[in-house]
């Protein structure tokens, strides 16, 4: 709203202050700098500005009716406050309407995602509510594909939006990677210690920590709880199974402020958390548009929804080029370790050549984990099922991308093509975990570490995945027993005998 | 002291200035700026101040006699200079006298604490002395929860100090965790380069260095020996035996600028670092009081001492309480190995549910260590001695807390259980380490070291701890051969024989 | 130039400004800051000053013809403009005569790096135009003594330059070690990284990477291949064997603005990098002098050459001083691992004592080391060759200085005492590496490698270094057919025989 009092308009929207305006409109009072001439920063629930006076009674949170004028020093805008009165108005009610995201429609036609629609929307008004209220935001998302376009997705969306009201990212939006796919102690207590050390220490409020594409499951139980305990607000996006279910309600929703998770709603991990990011992401800022990034988070993740195929769509590229994309990205993942890789993920969104090299230096690798491997992998016949097994330890080089997990995989789509009419189980063992892939659930993963752990519970076995790929650890002295365990339980699925009784 | 000329106030103590006073009295100059205006940085041995003027002949380190108007910029106060003059007063004096500290008696009655209290005040004035003259201040501390509060202690109390006379902490005040039982190499480099690339390259002094819980052995002597010869002051607060003591003279005493440790007096480690560092802080700053400090170091470290208990009930906390925080900070410090820990262990003294996690998470890896371990020990009775051994490497989880040497303990405990009638010794091994652990010093640990050295020289034994615990580390080659001459060594204590002969 | 307007100096040059003087001359706006009264960073090609006005039309690279009044706030020249106008001048031009380093001979006599003087000339200029445009400079150097003088030249140099210029080197000069003898993938994107961060973030251009002692080899090639791509400027300065080399053109070139490399001019990697880079410098800045660096550089790589004889003579200090030097600060990079070390190995070159103290601390860990492998090497003659092998993992102290490769080097020169009539080749194992020293190349180590790829490729075996000295990295599985592969090569040169025939 502007119109004209004397030479000078006069506005009531901070952000639209342009010098020689007169400001005039309900703000709260931010900060208050002393001694000397008082200094308040104050926000009408969306910009923020400098205001300043000789002396002034109202202190920090009060809400005030505020008029001056408006002039520049060193390129920054104040007002110099005519007036300042105690206002009735309830500030809260103003910064919930203002956080309210701008009506858009979803970048993809999907009921599924419909029927999450009323959480996408809660969620971005709670994060730009985040934004208007100057708490600072934390982003913290698994290191591969999916969760790496998922923070990219939320990332981007609040620099957009943080701009638009004049606040400087730089001080206010973090991201970070985590290695493990759970929301790891040390991560936790990191960003513990950041905000201490960068954030309260220079009187910013607690940040609303986001945990994307992790957060959902058991393992992430102590570091959300932590967290509660010590004050801050955390919303965890998620696809991974939450493991422990019951009434749409996860071993983690007692500690969070929000958590959205596909099987919370009847739906599975298919969902890529880099989709849900995405619409969410576009509700932060209705400016937002970025296709590649759930084009990249559905190949990263093996989504086999219609809705990968239409992001795929959208995005006008070749498939293959986005399959680059993903590889490109995952060994840049694996290289950058605890580093966000700004900056340097967007290249291989703009960049083909960059992802060219990256991927022809990928395919190296994965052609000399292959041959190291391949001659010494043992495979037999189960009763119908194809197992294989190597010592992956033995059998490949140290610190070489890929990395051992990937290089199972690797081998386990070898040792599966041609073999679409039988179920296939591959394993790479370490000297204290074992990696496992199967191409159909004959014995899933689950099942198994419950057994290992029944049957040598001295092992200390503990795991976790999918049905069909994941990871079994446990005490180094049981590697044998557990091994002949796991082929054992292959033996009891008698799987052809089941399979002719079945016919 | 403060009278009145006209209408403004004659004030010559810096501290205690306001708007519109009138400086007069004696400082030295820290800092010089030019060209434009000159401004110098003074002080009067206690607050500092920018003084301005057109033209000023004088230079940094020069004593004069000040006068001038006292005005407010941007929020903070300068002088600007109406008279200055060489002076003739000793500033090294004025400022010894500034650093004494406040009389103050200790917090508990100990007669053994009262014969340490001069070397409480030398040390408190050195670090005085040092934030007076804007030194900077770096804590080195070892990573346990005595090492810890030794360092929070000293940290807090400069803090209050550094406030009082206007000093920020952020550029004057460090504090560093050591993972190592003594001043490490890379520690010691660390904190080279940090002063070459954040103090001295910005024209700060070489800080002084105070080294908490570490520093008194000859495993720490090359630190100390390569600051000293780089020009470092350092002080060392420790309680560990010294091993070396001539004349109450340490291996590390020749290279440092004071040294605390209970044995250099006729004491032994009973007396904790952490208890030491609580009363030397109480002396940096009269308003310094963190009674749980002492306590849950007395606590961290075993004290048996009547001391220990009287820090104990001056905290007016049940015992179970402060071992639980004794537990939380041992896990923290685990799991944020180089990272200060800033405001973190904080929470550990006012969070009582953040220490009931912590709680709680430590005892679940409590259980499974001992629930992998327990069955693979092997105890036998040696000649009246209860000997066991476990392969710790084998049969614990990797990188999980709690760490061997705790697991080692635990186990140990844990077969001790009503064998208080005779000795107990268990030993945990890796492939390059025995963790050693003991309920009677009938083989002591230095003991079983010199033997090992001679009878195995290529093994290159090395190691350290106390009479009944710590660590004896080889090249693995020889582990066999380490493990056999162990046993052998406690068949040749032949104690049954022995106290047999003596009863 | 000078001259008098009324009561102001006229003056064109900007690093000759005073207060108060007049400026008029040629130069390019570099950065524009509005709103408000616009701030022009100016530069003439060399010094940089603020230019401020009401209104100014002209952007960022235009070229100008510039008059004003210079006055000095807070202690900060800028110029008054007071008339601005497009110029014809080719700034490009201006910039490029700026450039040209300054005559000066070389700091020996040597023909071979006369033939290089021509190349030196170019790389100097390339970095003083980089230091004239405002273009950040990132060095990237092997962590060794070689590697390290070379830095530090380069370094001292620009610093020098820019301090003359006035531009802070804390924002424009950048220095960090690698620790592998290659530009590794990780430092590649940690460079990357810190630019995004730190450089292009805050409107900075793309730095120009200059890699010292590393980058000439195949290995590098995905390195600076990548940097290409993203527009970076790569020049590298080694004297590694580029293993491929046609027509004076290495497999790196390509990618490089450029490159200079011994090999390619016909010599060999006797001349080291720290000569190289120590020539450059001298270039880059015509003050710098700092003759221990090449004579460290080439002590610390044996160079035998007359050029390096000269270099050790122009210090004027004993052998053995410098000697002392080399081993303190290749201790240093082992234990500083990834910092710079500002400052740290500046103290090496000038407090003595200081390298004392590091070297009595090798001498120690040289012992240590060779009392536990020396009783337990192999030696055995093989047709003519003293051929040694142990188990390096086995038989030495983990994370223990000296490494492993430098405990081969002293095994191997403890063997070769007084074996001078004879080849004698050593090697260390560890689970999946060998390390080899030899006498004479009579065995040349590049040979063994493509054997053992020819006759295991499942092992695949990769490795570099020299003739004489060197890694052989493959997959654990094979080290006993390695080790026995290697044997039989030996075997198969029939030293003796065919040392017979030839007399």
């Amino acid at each position: 709203m502007k119109y004209t009092n004397n030479s000078k308009s006069i506005v009531d929207s901070i952000i639209n202050l342009k010098d020689r305006d007169y400001f005039k409109g309900t703000v709260q009072i931010m900060r208050k700098i002393q001694p000397g001439p008082v200094v308040l920063a104050v926000s009408d629930g969306y910009g923020t500005i400098d205001a300043v006076s000789k002396e002034c009674n109202f202190n920090v949170r009060d809400v005030v009716d505020l008029e001056g004028d408006v002039s520049e020093r060193a390129g920054k805008l104040q007002i110099e406050i005519r007036s300042i009165k105690a206002s009735a108005k309830d500030f809260t009610a103003i910064i919930d309407i203002k956080s309210k995201p701008t009506e858009r429609s979803l970048s993809i036609l999907s009921k599924k995602l419909e029927m999450l629609r009323p959480h996408f929307i809660r969620i971005a008004q709670r994060i730009r509510k985040a934004i208007i209220s100057n708490q600072p935001i934390l982003i913290r998302h698994h290191a591969d594909a999916d969760g790496i376009t998922s923070g990219l997705a939320i990332e981007k969306a609040c620099e957009l939006f943080m701009r638009e009201i004049k606040i400087e990212p730089e001080y206010a939006l973090f991201r970070s990677p985590s290695k493990a796919p759970f929301y790891e102690t040390v991560d936790m207590l990191k960003d513990i210690s950041f905000n201490k050390r960068l954030l309260e220490s220079h009187g910013q409020k607690k940040p609303l920590i986001v945990v994307l594409d992790n957060g959902s499951t058991p393992e992430d139980i102590f570091a959300v709880k932590t967290l509660k305990t010590l004050g801050f607000d955390v919303i965890v996006i998620d696809h991974h199974n939450p493991v422990v279910l019951k009434e749409g309600k996860t071993a983690v929703c007692p500690y969070l402020l929000d958590h959205l998770n596909p099987y919370m709603h009847g739906f599975d991990g298919q969902i890529s958390a880099g989709m849900l990011c995405y619409e969410i992401a576009r509700l932060i800022h209705q400016d937002f548009n970025e296709p590649l990034l759930p084009a990249v988070s559905a190949l990263g993740d093996r989504s086999n929804l219609p809705e990968a195929e239409l992001y795929l769509k959208n995005t006008h590229l070749e498939l293959d080029r986005i399959k680059k994309m993903v590889i490109a990205i995952d060994f840049l993942a694996y290289q950058l370790r605890f580093d966000s890789g700004e900056g340097i993920y967007e290249d291989v969104f703009t960049n083909q050549a960059f992802v060219e090299i990256l991927n022809q230096e990928v395919m190296k690798g994965v052609e000399t984990q292959l041959q190291s491997t391949l001659p010494y992998l043992r495979t037999q016949d189960i009763n119908g099922i194809i197992y294989s097994y190597i010592d992956i330890e033995k059998y490949t080089l140290r610190f070489t991308y890929p990395t051992p997990g990937k290089v199972v995989g690797m081998i386990h789509d070898t040792v599966s093509l041609g073999k679409e009419h039988m179920p296939v189980i591959t394993i790479g063992y370490l000297s204290d975990m074992v990696i496992l892939r199967a191409t159909k659930p004959v014995l899933p993963l689950a099942q198994i570490i419950k057994k290992l752990q029944k049957d040598i519970p001295e092992a200390v076995v503990d795991g976790g995945g999918h049905e069909c790929a994941g990871t079994i650890k446990f005490v180094s002295a049981h590697l044998t027993a557990i091994l002949e365990n796991i082929k054992q339980q292959i033996r009891n699925v008698n799987y052809i005998e089941k399979k002719q009784v079945a016919q």
